[in-house]
């Protein structure tokens, strides 16, 4: 007997027949004796149609409202759920965040859970009942309003109530059956992973995987919650029910590095193709000079991601070279040139079409020439390095974006990724 | 300056184009200098898709489930509303019924308010900011759970947020211009009323009128809230805003007999043509009897309305006459059928085809003659009377649906309502 939280998203509670889908693959855990918490999204569509009448209300709208109309979506899929659960036999009862309660931030639209009181559905649970709780939404104790995560918000909600239940695994059904070496629509090879570790998929995640959200990653390792990643689409019975015993048999589990036996030096490849390049050059080069680059891009918040400095030939001035999601290029460069006045004269070069290719592992940490490796690799295509940056666990390049798919299935191969 | 509470139904709010001409009608107020609560029901149309969900769920539901999906039509409405008054340069905050909080009874799906704590709501309004409550919900204090009050709760919601508040007036916005004589459609000639009393308004919501909310009507005579019906379709610019000393220039109130200087001795004429009649003849005529018929039916939830009895010919046996809406028919006929051991051996007759003509008006209770006048004037048209029953200020009588028409007219003209 587990204690399990199953979490679904939009696509796979996108209708009433796929509601009933869902329902049979709680009906075959309950059925095991494992008690279930089910943690839902708004049907797909429903969440967008919500947002146009928003928008349509007003572009520029207040937070609180926003969150008070975008949240009925998970409402409306966690009482139908409950209905289709009764009509199959499973008692159930459906929550929103407020009744648990979850309580979250004041930032309204992308409020951050602050905690989950799990006591009242822990009970529930125990007394043989299945919990269908609301998604991506909770509530902000001070005013009593209703708050949401935002957008993939409920991979978030699912870790944070499975902390609160202290429950065995937490279990994410997406539209695909794991998490995989890189992506299959460039690598035909590439193979699911059984298992792979908290801050890889934490680099993963951030660098381009939609599989699950950053944020969920971060604090299922904080909390030590056992991940795992299913696809809905696999007919419910012929999947086994949860048995702690064996959670590895289907999909990927993220857990600890501890728990991962044999590790690879390279679990992954990520890449991100809507990346742009600024190079700022001939700047002077004096203290303070990136502070009065990136603080107005900051406060404009736009989001800078690789960022590297070269003095220049002349060694009084510098280059300076950073990305920024190609969607912000224009107004990246308009903020820059509203800041020419503080940061002194400078010359500046763009372009939109360059991707970031990044190699994941945590094996990286003890072993030596992964970086290398990768540099020879890619020279050996005739791929040319524009900038790189690395962290503990993982090499990132960036490169002419033609090059991307190249680079993704070439370093691949090079990591012995490939399935036989 | 006034406290007014203003209540827009599903085709005021059908859209955010007509969201926003509501938005209007509430800023004419606030600029005005008045305190605005306003209730709203959900958009036409989304309660629809609510429940076509849930009963693809499963025809047969868990009403607090039921309860959690249906609800959220009015959260939408709520918030999309608080956001165009924003836009409209108005503070504005929406609150949904347990927010509030409005506490119901258990009874999902049919509750009554058991009470609403108006303190926060009226501080926000004192402080010129617009409360948009959500209609048609509160919650379930016990389970804390959220409990509606059925169609058209939302009138019942407005009175007794108006209660709370103890606001002047309670304005409520449909798609007709006030309460009417007759309806319209039938007599040309009908009038708007520009007062009516609680009893009448009563009797006209019970007898087939659909402006107001049998139970809102109730709920407003107890507490002597002024009540007012007016049309949203109305440029809200081209009215003018609630003042105190003459609320009767547009619509119509609905208020204390006191308040009503010239009192006519028929107000209206009611019409209801989905009735069906059920006789039986020859049941044996012991005590009892009439609880072995109804008792049933009542068990069955099939609302009886008149009920007429006669000794037959034989002085030993009764017959026993009473309407049901026509839809419940069938059903009736199968549930005494089932009873006929309880009841023994009877005839039974039935018909559809039959309407229920209302003359209604406190004036009655001092003025003798109207009933005489009703059956003379009926007489004269050749038009049988089926069936009649009487309360202290309406007379019903029961006639072949092919002459509904007909006695409207005829007796619109008999008591003087006929438009000059």
């Amino acid at each position: 007997m587990a204690v399990v939280v199953m979490k679904f998203g939009g696509t796979s509670v996108a209708d009433v027949e796929r509601i009933r889908n869902v329902a049979r693959h709680v009906k075959r855990e309950t059925d095991a004796g494992n008690k279930v918490a089910v943690v839902v999204s708004a049907m797909a569509g429903t969440t967008n149609q919500l947002v146009a009448w928003v928008r349509e209300a007003s572009p520029l709208h207040d937070a609180r409202e926003y969150d008070a109309v975008v949240a009925t979506g998970e409402q409306i899929t966690a009482g139908l759920l409950a209905i289709v659960l009764q009509s199959m036999g499973v008692r159930a009862r459906s929550w929103q965040g407020w009744q648990v309660p979850i309580e979250t931030s004041e930032a309204h639209g992308s409020a951050r859970i602050a905690g989950v009181d799990g006591a009242m559905i822990r009970s529930r649970l125990d007394s043989g009942e299945v919990a269908v709780v609301t998604g991506f939404q909770g509530v902000e104790p001070k005013a009593n309003r209703i708050a949401t995560l935002g957008r993939g918000g409920s991979d978030t909600s699912a870790v944070a109530i499975a902390v609160a239940l202290a429950a065995d695994v937490c279990d994410i059904y997406t539209d695909v059956d794991g998490v995989y070496t890189t992506d299959p629509r460039i690598v035909q090879k590439a193979r699911r992973l059984p298992k792979i570790s908290y801050e890889e998929m934490l680099e993963m995640a951030s660098l381009g995987s939609k599989v699950l959200q950053t944020r969920s990653v971060e604090l299922a390792m904080v909390h030590r919650v056992r991940l795992r990643v299913l696809s809905s689409f696999v007919a419910p019975e012929q999947m086994a029910p949860v048995r702690l015993e064996n959670l590895e048999n289907i999909g990927t589990i993220v857990t600890d590095e501890d728990e991962i036996v044999e590790q690879q030096v390279v679990s992954g490849i990520a890449y991100a193709k809507d990346e742009a390049k600024v190079t700022i050059l001939n700047v002077e080069d004096k203290p303070g000079v990136a502070a009065r680059i990136f603080g107005p891009l900051a406060d404009a918040n736009i989001n800078v991601d690789m960022i590297v400095q070269n003095v220049a030939a002349d060694g009084k001035s510098t280059d300076m070279t950073f990305t920024v999601q190609s969607a912000e290029l224009a107004r990246t460069l308009d903020v820059l040139k509203a800041a020419e006045k503080d940061i002194g004269r400078f010359d500046v070069r763009s372009s939109a079409d360059v991707a970031k290719i990044s190699v994941i592992g945590i094996g990286m940490r003890s072993h030596a020439g992964v970086a290398s490796q990768m540099f020879a690799a890619l020279a050996d295509k005739g791929i040319n390095i524009l900038a790189i940056s690395t962290s503990e666990i993982k090499i990132s390049v960036l490169i002419d974006a033609a090059y991307a798919e190249l680079a993704v299935r070439t370093l691949h191969s090079v990591y012995d990724l490939d399935a036989a």
